[in-house]
């Protein structure tokens, strides 16, 4: 991140509302990964930006949905009736809409949002992360995509993107435009600031999901 | 693989009729892409395996569904309208099945398939094998699903998966059930006779994905 001049605020690119976050139903092993998710949660808060999220409460969501509405940010929970009993335990914060189906989760998670943030967690996280990527290859948004690299947590994955893109599978402008950090403000300035990723052909409308 | 006694067969476990193909729409880089896919096709022929694949007929999604078609099996490809003309160039061979969106795509080679391979592809092939790994620790499926690791492609994400097993974030019994090699016939062989990856707890059901 460039320094500041006078302390005055970094022009905004990109218009953020709402952060759409992944992230883990568990907290992993260390402690890093739960504190640096709070960091987040009160670094998106002072910024004015709301949480849409999963709808848990165990885990990373847990983490990052009470730290959001802790300072006051607005936070939107979106959870498929089917995984209420197991992301959910005692009450929820914030406004929670519960859906029918997997799929109509992910598509109101990113309808309601502006970006998207992948923070450390499981298979579950990968699949919402890989489709939001897809999505902006078929030409479905071009919303800033952020990788939260608490502990390297994806540095290997990060090597794997290269690699495809070296192998010829996968266009290297579209990895280029993730913005990767393992600081929360380093990786909300870039994304507020960094040239989206840009899809050349429109193939699918967001209808055709 | 263990070697088969007098040439006998080895007794399967897992009943397969049709294997879901993930593949790119690109060939990638190295002439071995395309080659061991070839080999592929023929070794799932020679078996009596059908092909369900993403409908395209480029890349190596051409060289899978050619590949089973021209040793005389079974080929069913899905592919979602919006889709048709950036995957599809010319004619494809067997049958083919256009839906009016993406998830549905999903739903019907999941449901026409007993068992799962992921070849070398891009974002959309990473976004179709978590979904499916996704599924099964929902307790939707308990299918085989393999890798084949075409010249190493998969090696920096399989790093990956085995280092969120030790970060806490994904059950280390889910990552040990996909099974990987970079042969076709070892790669069929172990999904036949592997035991498959067992969900606990069924928390989705088909019609809630
Ligand atoms: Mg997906």
């Amino acid at each position: 991140m460039e320094p500041l001049i006078d302390g005055e605020m970094a022009k905004s690119k990109n218009i953020i509302k709402n952060i759409c976050v992944f992230c883990g139903s568990r907290s992993g092993n260390s402690e890093n990964f739960k504190l640096k998710t709070e960091q987040l949660s009160k670094e998106m808060t002072k910024r004015g930006y709301g949480l849409v999220y999963g709808g848990g409460n165990v885990g990373l969501m847990g983490s990052i949905s009470h730290g959001v509405a802790d300072n006051g940010g607005n936070v939107r929970g979106i959870i498929p009736a089917s995984l209420s009993q197991k992301e959910i335990s005692g009450t929820t914060v914030g406004h929670l809409e519960v859906t029918s189906d997997m799929h109509s989760r992910k598509k109101i998670m990113y309808e309601g949002s502006d970006a998207i943030i992948a923070l450390p967690g499981g298979l579950g996280t990968f699949d919402e992360l890989f489709e939001s990527l897809t999505w902006i290859q078929l030409g479905i948004h071009s919303k800033p995509v952020g990788i939260l690299n608490i502990d390297g947590y994806y540095t290997h994955l990060i090597e794997f993107l290269k690699h495809c893109a070296q192998s010829g599978f996968v266009d290297q402008h579209f990895i280029d435009a993730i913005v990767i950090s393992d600081d929360p403000v380093s990786l909300l300035d870039q994304m507020e600031t960094k040239t989206p990723p840009q899809p050349f052909i429109k193939w699918v409308k967001p209808e055709q999901l």
